[in-house]
């Protein structure tokens, strides 16, 4: 398939908005951002073989590269409205696409999110979105406003896309249930929206909590103890690894997408009223403390470690 | 240099603007689009031996994958103001990195282009970019505009990239003007910005003039007709090829990030009044008809068709 053939396929797919003034077709998209809002942009990459398994299905990778940019914007408590997709394929592939385009515009279309421009170019597999979303002045949830005091929480649980990974290099059956949450991640866009104006601060968990969470620590100017033991765990979790493997899993891990954040004491039952009108669990995992850094404990107070600090696509050289 | 010390490393070099509420460092950014104008998005990637030879200077492709997203933003009519920057890697090699942000910046600081955001990954070299614009609603020059009886007008010269492509593909010495041409393509943003509300269509030369033009014959419902001895040429690439040689690159080489628009022939004397103001010379090349397609003549009035009909990332296999 050549390549204005592909552009003229993705284009055929796509859906608009009423905002969008001009989407795929021209050099660049022409947007109507509402008055009086803020836009908010984030870009993630995923690369074959780095961000995803080679195996992973075209429909999967699709809904991930959106949906790993649509967790940005709901750490912020933004709402999302754009985005655009750059794919750099082998080859034109039209069966790849249209199995790529399933994923992504069914996850796009959840949240009325249109799909306005990008490019598709030759190279090795790899997935660049660009995600727009909106937020009235004031309301985003930075990496910098925890304060001491804060407790901190996360929706969700922690670990099974990392499980999945795990079971997925040692060779061993992947369990279904956390092969979805590693192939299909859900942004917790409601969720976000909802503690814009409740949480103090807010971060996703790609690179893994301990890790993410001390961006949130190095931001705010304090520091943050997490109880290792009070981590959600999915059913799925608990019965696929034992509990040294599965804090692991849970605390560095990463690639979870749930939303982890920071609040103060007064805001529990406004939270506990966000979990209930989204049916996602939202659990209290530590608090905020005055000095800096990010400490785990377990039930007796000992200071937990995991083997892995958290991914790093480019670990320092000995 | 681990992840998070290149990050550091873009952001500490980064510059901002007033209209950034919060830059590099969080989710996502944050910013404050003007009242009453409307966001223009575009997308790029380039490919390490796709988009530019694997001997390239880091500054060099830090300029260019900047260059191509402004030359989009032009093709609009649109001023720059934003963009993100999403940097796969074999390696964290920070030389590498600072070798590519002294182009990529340089030419953000040209046009007041604050970095916003972006992630850095691990994968095969490859630099994907969006860049957002801003326009005033109804003045964007869109491909579907051109309306039969318009002339059509190019910037700058053409080939000139192809030409140093062309020579180093061969093997033989490449001229160092085309060299910078192919490098350091110029995005033509003062004339995109003049040109809105002049000129009914304009589209970038990126993939080859006539492949380009028949992207706006198709968008606009009318053939296009060009000189192929009216395409201006550079000394240097006078120099380098015969003359038959020379209009396969100018007409289908690609790579120019020239602007190609079609006006009225009323706007003779503003176009000129264009040309003057940014010191291009902007050349007539040919006209809009009736039917359809993209149709070369030579002096004597045949029909002109170059070896090649432009650049296809996936060529229809036989």
């Amino acid at each position: 398939m050549a390549e204005f053939d592909l552009i003229a396929a993705i284009h055929a797919r796509a859906t608009t908005r009423g905002d969008v003034v001009l989407g795929i077709g021209d050099d660049a998209a022409l947007l109507q951002v509402p008055a009086g809002m803020q836009l908010v942009v984030a870009t993630d990459t995923l690369n074959a073989g780095v961000h995803f398994p080679h195996d992973t299905a075209p429909a999967d990778i699709g809904w991930k590269a959106l949906a790993v940019n649509l967790s940005d914007l709901a750490a912020m408590g933004a709402l999302p409205a754009w985005c655009t997709l750059s794919l750099s394929l082998p080859d034109g592939d039209a069966a790849w696409v249209d199995g790529f385009l399933d994923g992504f515009l069914a996850l796009a279309a959840q949240h009325d999110v249109a799909l306005v421009g990008g490019d598709t170019t030759r190279g090795p597999l790899s997935v660049c979105v660009t995600a727009l979303g909106l937020i009235e002045p004031g309301r985003a949830l930075r990496r910098d406003g925890a304060r001491v005091g804060d407790e901190v929480w996360v929706t969700g649980t922690l670990g099974d896309g990392a499980g999945a990974l795990a079971q997925w290099r040692a060779g061993v059956g992947v369990d279904p249930a956390l092969r979805d949450r590693l192939d299909r991640p859900t942004p917790r866009v409601a969720a976000g929206c909802a503690l814009a104006g409740i949480a103090n601060a807010c971060i996703d968990v790609s690179d893994g909590l301990l890790a993410d969470l001390g961006q949130v620590a190095r931001a705010s100017g304090v520091g943050i103890e997490i109880a290792i033991d009070a981590l959600p765990a999915s059913a799925a979790l608990v019965d696929s690894f034992n509990a040294e493997i599965r804090r692991s899993l849970q605390a560095a891990g990463g690639d979870d997408y749930e939303l982890c954040f920071c609040a103060p004491r007064a805001a529990d039952a406004q939270i506990a009223a966000v979990a209930a009108s989204i049916s996602i669990p939202i659990t209290r995992i530590g608090c905020v403390v005055a000095g800096g850094g990010v400490q785990a404990v377990d039930a007796t107070g000992e200071v937990w470690a995991p083997a892995s600090a958290g991914y790093d696509h480019f670990p320092m050289r000995t």
